[in-house]
């Protein structure tokens, strides 16, 4: 099983401004938050790439593409109907070839010299089957994601044969279906926000959209949850940083953690202490 | 003297990305660089705003301008002739009133109550005369900034009568002409960014734009040094803090400035202590 294609969904129409952010990447160019996530793509060799956009929102999102710009197809998606439906509306796209899924708002900082798309691509490559990335979260944060359940698979570190999937569990309902022995206690799988899909997901997203009818959608967990029960899924822990730049202060984060990760560590770490105790001197009403 | 009008220039052919950059402002809600600095100019009163642009960035920079746009005159500076220049493509818009200016590509954070411009407009009208808010430079920055020299007007803190103002100067001419009575050994004054003008500034512009012909322009510290020796001209030192947001890693300190400076201050603290303490247990190349 070969990767040749990605799909990057961001279709948010809160969002129109995030691709343009400039950030200051690991070497020390200063590039578009978009642009960041295409060298992420590519860096997995992966080199046609689509992105499913709100309507209109082709033209900023291309600029923001900078010099990759002409590799990128632009999908509009016409109606605001959720994270599925956006990926869904790639399907001619992908046609009947497994692709890696990112998501646009979410930048990943990896700390070793692989990236993350590549790793991932790579063991979906060997594993021939759909691999979500996850990270070992922590149970008061599980409302934000998509949460799988499973057993290590052995002779592995780092891999977890999915059986179930459920979207922004409870607590409760996680300690039900999603536990997994080995990780720390009060902790589970949660989405990393990149995938690599075999075809067979757009059949179970063609369907669940179908039955939702119109002005209706799915969220991507309830399609892997049918999913898993049909294919061999994986989930592949990973231990880099993910920084959900669409959130406040995602891009600050983002930016402290590719700053420390990449050749200006120093000097950013010193002015950044040099500020804290410059502001502490200088705290709000007291004075100056 | 009353100031009712400003004038931002912010027409850098390299930064058209720079207005649309957000960050999230001291009261925790999240606005684009140029609209932080129509509520700094709004803060002093002054409700009259043009914008000095690269031709047809004015339709990003409304948008940028969030719900402020109407309240904004965007003037094209049609050949980049320097900031000198820049300023005087705003000469029809301030006639023959005095107005606040300030730089596009700065954020300034106050520390106190009161902005910083608000600070400068109130010296100007009590003053009734050009004043430019400058800060206290080490020698081996001087070289980014104009610079001015002069002597303490007696009975005031932080204001000074301007003699001298030198664009970039070398530590040598810094010695020379600038040294200011007063200020820590190996300091001068140095520009904020953000001044009030008379309208004597407009016609020194004009005479020097002249004398330098067709693709010359002017530097505003050449006219400003001419008007320091017809006319009454302060400075006024300011404790705040300055940030270049079109420098490198400019925007991720303001962010954490304007962070520690307002609601969201230990939240960020916290969050950023941590991450650095992690970046430090999964250092580039060893290992994870």
């Amino acid at each position: 099983m070969e990767i040749k294609k990605a799909v990057i969904t961001a279709a948010g129409r809160n969002q129109h401004t995030l691709p343009m952010q400039m950030l200051i990447d690991c070497d020390g160019e200063e590039k578009s938050v978009f642009r960041i996530l295409i060298e992420e793509v590519l860096s997995a060799g992966v080199e046609e790439i689509a992105a499913v956009v709100a309507p209109g929102h082709d033209r900023p999102y291309a600029e923001a593409a900078e010099g990759h710009a002409g590799r990128v197809e632009f999908i509009p998606q016409e109606k605001p109907l959720g994270y599925g439906h956006a990926v869904f509306c790639a399907r001619d796209f992908v046609g009947s070839e497994p692709f890696l899924h990112l998501v646009g708002d979410h930048l990943y900082v990896s700390g070793t010299g692989k990236r993350c798309a590549r790793r991932l691509v790579e063991t979906a490559q060997n594993e021939e089957c759909t691999v979500s990335s996850v990270q070992a979260t922590r149970e008061n944060l599980l409302s934000y994601y998509g949460v799988v359940g499973g057993m290590k698979v052995p002779g592995h570190d780092n891999l977890y044969a999915i059986e179930n999937v459920a979207e922004k569990p409870t607590p409760t309902e996680a300690e039900l279906r999603l536990i997994v022995p080995g990780l720390r206690a009060g902790h589970y799988l949660a989405f990393f926000g990149m995938h690599v899909f075999t075809p067979a997901l757009m059949k179970i997203l063609s369907q669940q959209i179908e039955q939702a009818g119109p002005g209706g959608g799915t969220t991507l967990s309830d399609a892997l949850a049918v999913l898993a029960t049909r294919e061999k899924y994986l989930a592949l822990q990973e231990s880099a940083l993910r920084y959900d730049v669409g959130g406040k202060y995602g891009l600050f984060f983002a930016q402290l953690a590719l700053a420390l990760n990449g050749s200006d560590r120093d000097s950013v770490l010193s002015r950044l202490l040099e500020l804290v105790a410059q502001r502490e001197l200088i705290r709000p009403g007291e004075g100056a």
